[in-house]
């Protein structure tokens, strides 16, 4: 490819809306051009990226057995009314009418209609398992798009749907997506981890998202450094600690806490470690009767470390908060503690609430909490003397650095990750609703157990951005690079033979199968210098006169500090052999 | 690729909503599924197809110099508004409202958002000609979608633009995709013509059709057996006659023709040829004030060959019905000839009326036509004698079998055609409103010549089925086929032998590169051939015990009527020759 016959479209500044690295750098490089909020062109050099990340993933899905087909991008809403889904998604569901007033919505994903396709296409145990796979433009009417295409409203997504006959065939089913992800992710030449992630109402450990570890990430993720062990912030268990709950040394004493109502104060005002305290937090949950009105409210008092997080979705899992919890209102906190939020405690109560504590804080001894009297606290405050022993003791907050790992082999560490893959066991979610059955042997129908599978096609290019950049610019691995190599000629117009070796090269290159460019756009040194290191090419050749006076050539790898003298008759040679290291 | 791993997935009888040949066998070779009205989930064997024709237009038009890029499917009304196709356009273009109440659509096509990016990208003259192709997914809300992909609302279009510095520039791009396109055409394997036609208000003659040759075709294509004339029935041209007009012989006559009111019916009644007979049309043109009110219309009368029929695209260039006309109203017509249609004549108008005759009545004499008298006929009409020179000679008429060809090189033929392609020059239609304009040498802004160039991916598998087929289903041409060669072996379970030499001859051939499908599902001969004629994989290469136990396998193109015995040894170099064939 000659740069003169494509589209080599840079920018010295990033627009103003253009908040983090990736999207400053891909519209710097002319890869992506925004056409509205959240909707973006491909422009031709970031589409050659998407192309190789397609190319990859399509290769590796059809090696694991995965059968590709193309499902429409508008679908009509019957398929969603089926599974309730068109009523329970929020406005983030693009609905549209069409000229006869019928109601079609714009996919955000495909599960509705592959699974049509297999309540009609599988009708025997014979034709399972089978996993069907798309890579398709999706739309999700975000309500504040933003990052560029790390959060656009209009995407393309690789999803891919295992159907199964029983439990035992789809967790082998995502199993062997599970693997055709890590070579799918070893592929893009991207540093990843696979964490284990929360799966919801449908239980079991099926559930792993794929992140590109960047220090932008919006994810924490957390790991073992010695071990295998990797989870998201969700789903990472705190342990039990493994000490023994401490004797009580101190005397229950109501101490004054004037205006001071976090734990951080409590504990700079008493002189004690943030560890000493303990946060209330109170929820609710509401019973309601075959009419949706509420007819008894239950109201819970959950205890953590002063110093830790609450995680919402570990404390959705306790017994009775598990049919969904919301915070407690103020008027609720009053009449149940007899203050307002800040002062709480589970010590004289004004009347019942369940008492849950975390982990940590049912191994606490002489502990501060709120005196539910404004402006006071109560310090030494020990379990079985001041107050009974927790209705439950749950594991209900945020791992934190030096947390032991879940696999007992070290401590946990965290890093942060985009998210750009999921692997999911579905269970009957879709099939139950939709009807999706086969026949077994005995002619019985029975539901598909399903899974499913995602990659965010156009979402890549950003983490992989995040992850590989310098004040230069973005930095590719050569196997998602828009071109692998650029031949540099200085001075190619004054200079046939700079020309002809730049040509020759380029040629030779090309014919070997090499994504390269030649820029033949006549442009000056530094600013071709500079443009490509914007775009990120991984392997570059100049070409000049005076080295090839002297029989050489310059390569240098993007992430090179210094060019290197290369012997212009081995200059094929070497690129190539940089190429496959 | 192995069946079992596959989807096939054939079903006896098409869906009664299935009514051509290619939607019924799409449909029952399971090429496609419907999903909604027009809306249609290509499963893996069509998908197959479309990624085949997808491979060879992206590589021509690569090859032909154009960059490709991805722009969105859906679109800010915003663009649309600049050059009024959001106003213009009726209910076909599908009008979306995202959750902050904001007006997108769902792209037909992509003049204006190509157009948005040529005026930011291209500034300068030294960046022209540049040619901008996508292969996207594009709706169109036809009121009444039919014939499956053929005339579907969602489809995948490539739609390439050209963006050039002037006229001669923009002539030069559009001849370079009419040439991308032959190259194109041909690797299909299709038989298609490129044939001329109406550019409409644009004028020249730089505006071309692709049309797959098909006797189901909705398009007539007129052409020169003998030339490479070629046109679609709006543009062909009906030649001035060579012979001059005739004498007249015959007295001019009132006729008694009661109830005849068609020249059909008349001719037959006076046993005269229908050629002899001149039907009458009246058309009307209004001219309007500012405020769009009709201030003054002019009623014609156009002329044509009883046996002629009239091509609207040819009357509306007539100089006065170029501003637009319409058919007259029966008060109209009672108005100027004071009788109902059915009786029309040139002769005796009870108000003047512009006489416009095709060229072939011009010529005519002693001729018949209405006599503005219900139940009356004039006969032995002649020019000059009976009534004045018409006021306009013009082509008015579509050509039929015979004529003579324009390029004066024999006489033209008539076949159908289905239009797949189209190549067309825009000129500053879409530069115009939307202000694309670059710096020319002398810094001056200039308006970009446009050219839009149209292939309909997913149209083309329908378009070549209508082509090709039998009674037993599809026959693709090799370089668009889902799978190349079919290996069928016959009593795999029992035979281990006929197992072996099956998988060996599908792992050659697939490492050869070629697309084989080993039938590994353990139907039935009969079954197993049924399926593969329907699907219509060209070659087919079946393995049985008997035939191994003499060293032969049976070779079949779909289109032969019986096998070939070919020796097993031979028969990899046999298929791969047949393939290059």
């Amino acid at each position: 490819m000659k740069a003169s016959q494509f589209l080599v479209s840079t920018l010295k500044e990033a627009p103003a809306d253009a908040e983090v690295a990736s999207h400053q750098l891909m519209m710097r490089a002319g890869m992506i051009k925004k056409l509205g909020a959240g909707i973006y062109t491909w422009m031709p050099m970031g589409l050659r990226v998407l192309r190789k990340i397609e190319g990859i993933v399509r290769e590796e899905m059809n090696r694991a057995g995965a059968v590709e087909l193309l499902m429409p991008v508008i679908q009509p809403a019957e398929y969603w009314q089926e599974t309730g889904r068109y009523q329970s998604m929020g406005p983030e569901l693009l609905r549209i009418k069409d000229r006869h007033d019928r109601d079609f919505i714009v996919q955000p994903t495909s599960e509705e209609v592959v699974t049509d396709i297999a309540r009609q296409e599988l009708r025997s145990y014979k034709q399972l398992p089978r996993n069907l796979y798309h890579i398709q433009t999706k739309f999700r009417d975000e309500r504040r798009p933003r990052f560029g295409v790390m959060r656009s409203r209009e995407f393309i997504m690789k999803d891919a749907y295992s159907f199964d006959r029983d439990v035992t065939s789809a967790k082998a089913s995502y199993q062997v997506m599970a693997k055709a992800y890590r070579a799918i992710f070893d592929r893009f030449g991207l540093r990843y981890r696979a964490v284990a992630a929360d799966s919801g109402a449908i239980g079991g450990d099926l559930s792993e998202e794929f992140q590109v570890i960047a220090a932008t990430g919006e994810d924490a993720i957390v790991y073992c450094p010695n071990s295998d062990y990797a989870a998201n912030m969700e789903k990472a268990e705190a342990l039990a600690p493994s000490k023994p709950r401490g004797a009580a040394t101190l005397a229950l004493t109501k101490t004054a806490t004037p205006g001071k109502s976090t734990c951080a104060d409590v504990a700079q005002l008493l002189n004690v470690p943030l560890q000493s305290t303990v946060k209330s937090l109170v929820l609710a949950t509401d019973e309601t009767n075959e009419r949706g009105e509420i007819v008894k409210t239950q109201v819970w008092l959950l205890l953590l470390r002063g110093d830790h997080d609450m995680n919402e979705i570990k404390a959705g899992k306790v017994p009775g908060l598990d049919v969904g919890f919301r915070f407690a209102t103020v008027a609720e906190v009053i009449d149940h503690f007899g203050t307002k939020p800040g002062y709480l405690g589970p010590i004289n109560t004004s009347r019942p609430v369940k008492i849950v504590a975390d982990r940590e804080v049912a191994v606490m001894s002489d502990w501060i909490c709120g005196a539910n009297e404004a402006d006071f606290h109560m310090t030494g405050v020990n379990w079985g003397r001041d107050l009974p022993e927790p209705d439950v003791i749950a594991d209900l907050r945020n791992v934190v650095e030096g947390d032991p790992s879940p696999d007992g082999k070290g401590t946990l560490a965290i890093e942060r990750g985009i998210e750009v893959g999921h692997v999911f066991y579905l269970g009957t979610k879709y099939s139950k609703p939709m009807q999706a059955t086969f026949l077994d042997e005995t002619g019985k129908p029975q539901l598909m157990e399903m899974g499913c599978y995602g990659i965010g096609i156009t979402r890549l290019p950003a983490a992989a951005i995040e992850q590989n950049h310098d004040e230069r610019g973005i930095i590719w691995p050569d196997a998602i690079a828009p071109f692998g190599v650029v031949v540099c000629p200085i001075g190619m117009d004054r200079s046939a033979e700079v020309k002809a070796a730049a040509q020759k090269l380029h040629d030779e290159l090309e014919a070997a199968g090499v994504d390269v460019i030649l820029d033949d756009r006549g442009e000056r040194p530094g600013a071709m210098f500079a443009d490509w290191e914007l775009v990120g090419v991984p392997h570059r050749v100049v070409i000049s006169d005076r080295g090839l006076k002297e029989g050489q050539l310059e390569y240098q790898h993007r992430r090179d500090a210094a060019a290197t003298k290369v012997a212009a008759a081995e200059v094929f040679g070497f690129v190539k052999a940089r190429l496959q290291a």
